[in-house]
């Protein structure tokens, strides 16, 4: 256990080398065997320091020369601006376009880039079953008792206790479950907002919640995320000025497409700025539980002095999305939230519910996401790579430091939406840039998902767009003509 | 084989006498040698056939003397005349009632009268719990995977499979699967209706409906359910000349809590009528399943040509509340209703309707419906009985079909809500008539379920019931002095 400690410190220190260009692409690092005198490690430790970087991308071992550091995407890269836009309150309509990127899925052959989950080969499966039937024999009814409106207090109680790594004291008593996160923020928008209503969200974000807002008749008000800041906290203030917001609902950490991570410290001047207007924020923290750095980020709900953040959260994208088990933990809205649970789902699922709080209970669910987290680290970075060689040059990758997917900016005369229909022609699907806003200003973006470890197939995928792309105006010009 | 078939047969017969008069109670039956002569059948069918109707309260052994027909609790029963009202539109306002009904459920000691289940014992666990293993098994991710939109194809299959039942010929392509009945009634509600629209309903009903309704901001309009003939066709034909109807939803078969039957031929009486009019029907149809008859009685889906009804089920009632499984078949409101779930749930819980499609595919589900329909026909006598005994002359009690409820009609005198109150103090917890309609209407009645066995103790606590119906009036003097 030392030396697992022990290895990942001194890859670590070498990786914040290599991010701060202390260490330069070509570089040539020290021997295995030095290394070992030099940290006073055993040779077996300083080897596994190697393959670590190696796995990562950061280094490669040339044959009979050692190891070098590698060239590094990185210097395509910058960072992307913020879009200038007019604070418009705008009824969403993108349902159609969403409709049409996922009807296609079905096709077994399919690569599926636009999918934004871990793959299944990442989950633990048989662990997971054996929660399942572990929890099915302790209970007398076979868990087919309607389980209490509140949430089962097991899995209740888990919650409870992981709330601490997100900077939170939460009692089970504050937390309700729902089936699936989507629930959660559909509760906690129905319990905050009247159709009508308008609600500041992520601008990229999350198909998902155009429909939400669709189906609740709910205006959007879109406000940048900045890939590496995260969301533009200044424009929010700005535009709250003039304009009447209901609720706010953001993805501070990992933001869905960009994956972009708010600090803590503006999370908590977030949390202040709403303080002040007593403006609800329904925090959805889906993906903080998916970082690649040393902690995990503070969601905003801990610097929530007032009930005023509603968090939401769910095991779908960390366990089993099959399973429907989410949660909220509603503040000062709990009654509000438990009514409209009451009246729309009478109670969330009980075997999946209990399962899950025996895959807590039984510490398999730490276990899982510290290899589900250096599993997506590394394939963050192969895939980070491999769009790097195969787009043309200035395309623009994100960074991210948690989740799945790549945000990547294209040539400003690419229509994503038609890039889409071509990768389709070829079995690729890829989530167009044009699902992520109400007004089509990321048309020129794509979403790629690293949910699933880099295979050949894959790879010869992302070449294959990477070559759509460099040929896009040719090909467009083709299929207009004649 | 051949000796079961013919135990009940000849049982049916003795019970058949015994509901037309042509027995009466009193009347001594022949030894079981003699009907083992006169039936030709052995000795232990002719005992099995007065096991059978002692069981189910209908005759008596006295000792010494033989097999004698029971007092027939049918005696003191009447049918219930229809309500006579005006055709309102009420939002709905029940809410309040409700919630103070059910907020007591947690007391372990209590008598849970209210509770409108069949109890857990006569529930399937091992063989549920062998079909979620089974199932989980033989998915390779362990059934964490997100189901497709429309359902577990397996589960949509057996469903379709069983439609023959009800008189329909279902594929599974028209079957869209549900977090329980209650997603299904909403899904259906918001494809049909905008808010302020109106549906008529049954009257009295489900209060779970008033809860929807709300939820939906949509104004109902109670239609009269007798609880021989059912729904009141003729009365909604007349309301239908004034009222704008936008949808209608109802319980044709075994609606809670009269228990009410409409006959086949009404059935096909009432889709003819709105027909006409072009009125979607949502047919809530989670009872049909539990009939005491012959034959599963047939469903308003049998007589739709036009797509026009929307049928509506669940396993929550037969099998596993706690599972969440239900479904809808929408007709050529297919669309609507998917949309709906796109935009809420995403897809329903994968392992829960995987386990429900193992469970029916291997045949346990006909097996465990006929043991079931069985115990709860009997505990119904059981229970009729022992409530005819403890209450006073002048209650009426209702004769239903099939379910597991009884609506008894109490002195006009009495406030089933105190009465509710009354007897919560004895730990005994009942449905005050109240909370089945918007208007107080059924402020005489209260529901008692018959889900579990009559034990010693439910046989104590009717007593007691009966005996607060009995003193009511000085109770209620005792409780206003100061």
């Amino acid at each position: 256990m030392e030396d697992q400690f022990l290895y990942e410190q001194i890859a670590a220190r070498f990786e914040q080398q290599v991010s701060e260009g202390v260490l330069s692409p070509g570089d040539k690092l020290p021997s295995v065997r030095m290394l070992s005198r030099e940290q006073g490690v055993s040779l077996s430790t300083a080897y596994k320091v190697y393959v670590e970087l190696e796995n990562k991308g950061l280094i490669e071992a040339r044959t009979r020369s050692g190891y070098f550091v590698r060239k590094r995407y990185q210097e395509t890269r910058q960072s992307l601006p913020c879009q200038v836009m007019l604070p418009d309150t705008t009824p969403v309509n993108v349902d159609e376009m969403i409709a049409t990127v996922f009807r296609h899925i079905p096709n077994e052959h399919m690569i599926r880039l636009s999918q934004a989950l871990p793959s299944a080969e990442l989950m633990p499966v048989a662990k997971l079953n054996k929660s399942m039937m572990e929890s099915l024999r302790k209970s007398t009814s076979g868990n087919g008792h309607y389980e209490v409106l509140q949430g089962n207090i097991a899995l209740r109680r888990q919650i409870a206790k992981h709330s601490i790594n997100w900077g939170c004291a939460i009692v089970p008593d504050d937390i309700v479950t729902t089936h699936g996160c989507m629930e959660a923020l559909i509760f906690c928008l129905r319990a905050l907002t009247k159709p009508g209503d308008t609600v500041a969200i992520d601008s990229p974000t999350y198909f998902g919640i155009f429909n939400v807002m669709l189906s609740l008749d709910l205006k959007v008000l879109e406000i940048p995320v900045h890939p590496t800041d995260g969301l533009d906290i200044g424009y929010l203030e700005q535009v709250m000025e003039t304009t009447a917001i209901k609720a706010c609902l953001f993805v501070p950490s990992f933001n869905n497409p960009t994956g972009a991570l708010l600090s803590d410290t503006r999370k908590q001047q977030l949390v202040e700025l709403l303080r002040t207007r007593e403006i609800p924020l329904i925090e959805d923290d889906i993906y903080g539980d998916l970082y690649f750095g040393r902690k995990r980020p503070l969601s905003c709900k801990a610097f929530d002095t007032e009930g005023l953040v509603l968090l939401c959260s769910s095991v779908s994208k960390s366990l089993a999305p099959g399973y429907r088990v989410g949660w909220c933990i509603p503040g000062r809205f709990k009654e509000e939230v438990l009514r409209m649970k009451r009246m729309h789902t009478v109670s969330s699922a009980t075997p999946t519910q209990a399962a899950v709080a025996n895959f807590f209970e039984t510490g398999r669910y730490d276990l899982h996401l510290r290899k589900l987290r250096k599993m997506l680290h590394m394939q963050c970075l192969h895939y980070t790579e491999a769009t790097a060689n195969s787009f043309p040059p200035g395309t623009i990758i994100t960074a991210p430091q948690g989740g799945y997917v790549l945000w990547i900016e294209l040539d400003a005369g690419i229509d994503a939406f038609s890039l889409f229909r071509m990768a389709m022609e070829k079995d690729i699907s890829i989530a167009p840039g044009q699902v992520f806003s109400t007004d089509g200003r990321f048309s020129n973006f794509i979403r790629i998902s690293f949910g699933a470890p880099l295979t050949t197939e894959i790879r010869n995928s992302i070449q294959i767009l990477g070559d759509l792309v460099r040929d896009y105006n040719t090909m467009a010009l083709i299929q207009k003509s004649p």
